[in-house]
């Protein structure tokens, strides 16, 4: 797979016109850019530099004591080791490649390509002073997007592994869920369910799955109380798994019948119909080319018109190794999403779409399924809730 | 335990200060600031501002989706939450605080203060931009130095318990060492080790244990490798385990003895107790206020003496939640140490001594040890390997 990465990143330098990639971090256990994952895949202790060109050199600059480490995995060409300071051999690399434009890995839009520290960017730019190459950096934000948006045939495979385990534990839960059982409860039911199937979940196992049930419940984000699940509540779960590197993130809506109770009540079936509609007419509008806050807007202005409060985040966000993948975001134009909300979709991109909306009296409506984009329009990767669950 | 460390950082805000220190992140799963695990112990996706000021106040900022989690953990008395960005917030708490000094996670010298990205820098200075804070802001360093730093009672206490279960495996591990088996099969019966008393490894498991036999071994930080145990080998393990939350790091050093040999080479002895004595000599000198670069040559030109190649990395560095604990290190004057050779060691910090040399032809003799500074010197915390194991 990092093979494929690498080839994959070189491809992209090219099409953006950008000379060198270089990915600079130490002790990368304690603070992991997340670039790592794909340009390498192992940590490093010292000072390290993984070179990639648009020409198609590999070239890691390590501490000496990391150098065997890197060799072992083979995926750099060229290895350099140093012990006293990266400064020396990584200006005689660079001098030696002469790159018109460096691309390093900060970004103020995205996590995913903000892997470098601020205390690093200063030492870089130390070493680089009175080169010319301080003044040719910039922001490898577009390589990263790219490399991580455009999922390959056998990422997609991977991800879609994904999402089966998660939609059979969703099935499974389903079963679990009653009146008296707390949010706890079923979050410890999933876990177990995660644990039997020997894979991770898709984020912090604090709140994933998150669990919310009924009215009083506390929004996304959080993780599971012993608030109790009691007949008229709508619970709504989002929950994904990570198996073999690549993530799932979903999210289904239960209702709660009280006793006696053969249907779902009107508001109840509004709410849930408005947010499946919403998902489907934000599908239905996604295809290359569009911005993200087109596809925002599509499902956030369908949610309003019907008259409920706006959701107070994306409609989706990009996803693969990490649920929450960089680049391109279905989102607002609010100033904590920066450009993003401009970044126009590309094809072979995975999103979530996930509106969500308050049914006063019975808690949050909320689906997240997850696409992916085609040349002309977009697939649903995941089997999508259509109606309602009962419990 | 965080509220024992918060309450710390409010001593240290006073002692060195400074009236406010930020930890400002976002998406903390993807890239985590180490400080979040002693300032919050929780994951946010958002961004957010962790704020702690010199009279003790505890502020977070959040995005709305997040409030629920942190206000459910309790440890900050006003939790803020917004929705379109964190600016109009941040900049009114600023505003009441007025602060003099605002301390941020930015480092070039040690990891653990550099948990602020480059990405995050910008925006941060985009928020202050036009306000009087921007010139306020300082480096954290000092701060989270002293606060991974000095070791209570309590976390020296876990520490112990993580040196005691890493001290057992490598008994065990004696037995298992023979000719014929391989680095890897040493690994895997450590990984087994681990698994059972339902431990992590301190870093890395790709090379926690770290295991080198012969005289063509790798070296320092490279994962173990099928190459096969022979008498006549030296056979070092670096390893160390993670308990609840708290790291242990030691080597360990056997020697295999060839068919019908009874006694240790010459050479061998001699190498070892080479290594033996720097760690005493360094021990010996180790008390507050020396600088860390003194207790380096100490051990380095003691091996020199001895007619040695010096080692290619530092003597020791601190360790506690992590292997490679920040602030001080006793460390020789190279560029890549940057200011940390001459820092002061203090009270409380707890250090590793592992000087290594190369006995030709046999293998790399080095052992680790753990101390902590005590008001005039300092302790062993691990019972020391004063002879090579036999095997």
């Amino acid at each position: 797979m990092i093979k494929e990465k690498i080839k994959q990143a070189v491809e992209i330098l090219k099409e953006k016109n950008i000379d060198v990639w270089v990915t600079f971090v130490r002790e990368s256990t304690t603070i992991p850019d997340p670039s790592l994952e794909m340009v390498v895949g192992t940590s490093c202790t010292w000072q390290t530099a993984y070179i990639i060109t648009s020409k198609g050199e590999t070239i890691a600059i390590a501490g000496s004591l990391d150098v065997a480490n890197l060799k072992s995995k083979g995926y750099y060409k060229e290895i350099i080791g140093y012990v006293q300071s990266i400064k020396e051999p990584l200006l005689e690399i660079l001098k030696r490649i002469d790159p018109k434009t460096i691309a390093i890995n900060y970004s103020t839009n995205t996590v995913i390509a903000d892997g470098l520290t601020h205390g690093m960017w200063l030492q870089l730019m130390s070493y680089l002073d009175g080169t010319p190459y301080k003044d040719r950096i910039i922001s490898s934000e577009p390589v990263i997007a790219a490399l991580c948006g455009r999922k390959s045939p056998t990422e997609l495979k991977l991800m879609k592994a994904a999402i089966v385990e998660t939609l059979k534990i969703f099935d499974k839960v389903t079963h679990y869920i009653k009146p008296g059982k707390t949010e706890q409860d079923v979050a410890n039911f999933i876990l177990k369910e995660v644990k039997k199937i020997g894979v991770e979940t898709a984020w912090d196992k604090e709140y994933c799955p998150s669990v919310f049930t009924g009215p009083e419940s506390a929004g996304a984000h959080a993780g599971p109380t012993n608030r109790k699940i009691e007949g008229g509540h709508i619970l709504n779960i989002d929950f994904g798994v990570k198996m073999n590197g690549y993530t799932s993130d979903l999210q289904r809506t239960w209702y709660i019948r009280r006793k006696g109770e053969l249907t779902v009540p009107k508001e109840v079936t509004l709410g849930f119909n408005t947010i499946i509609e919403a998902i489907q007419l934000a599908a239905k509008a996604l295809k290359p080319g569009v911005m993200g806050c087109e596809m925002d807007d599509i499902a956030r202005n369908h949610i309003t018109s019907k008259g409920y409060a706006e959701y107070p985040h994306a409609l989706g966000h990009q996803i693969g190794r990490i649920a929450h993948d960089g680049g391109g975001l279905l989102c607002p134009r609010w100033e904590r999403y920066g450009k993003l909300p401009y970044e126009k979709v590309e094809e072979s991109q995975v999103y979530t779409l996930e509106p969500r909306l308050t049914v006063e009296g019975y808690g949050v409506a909320t689906v997240e399924e997850m696409v992916v984009v085609t040349k002309d329009g977009c697939k649903f990767l995941s089997k999508s809730q259509k109606k309602i669950y009962l419990v």
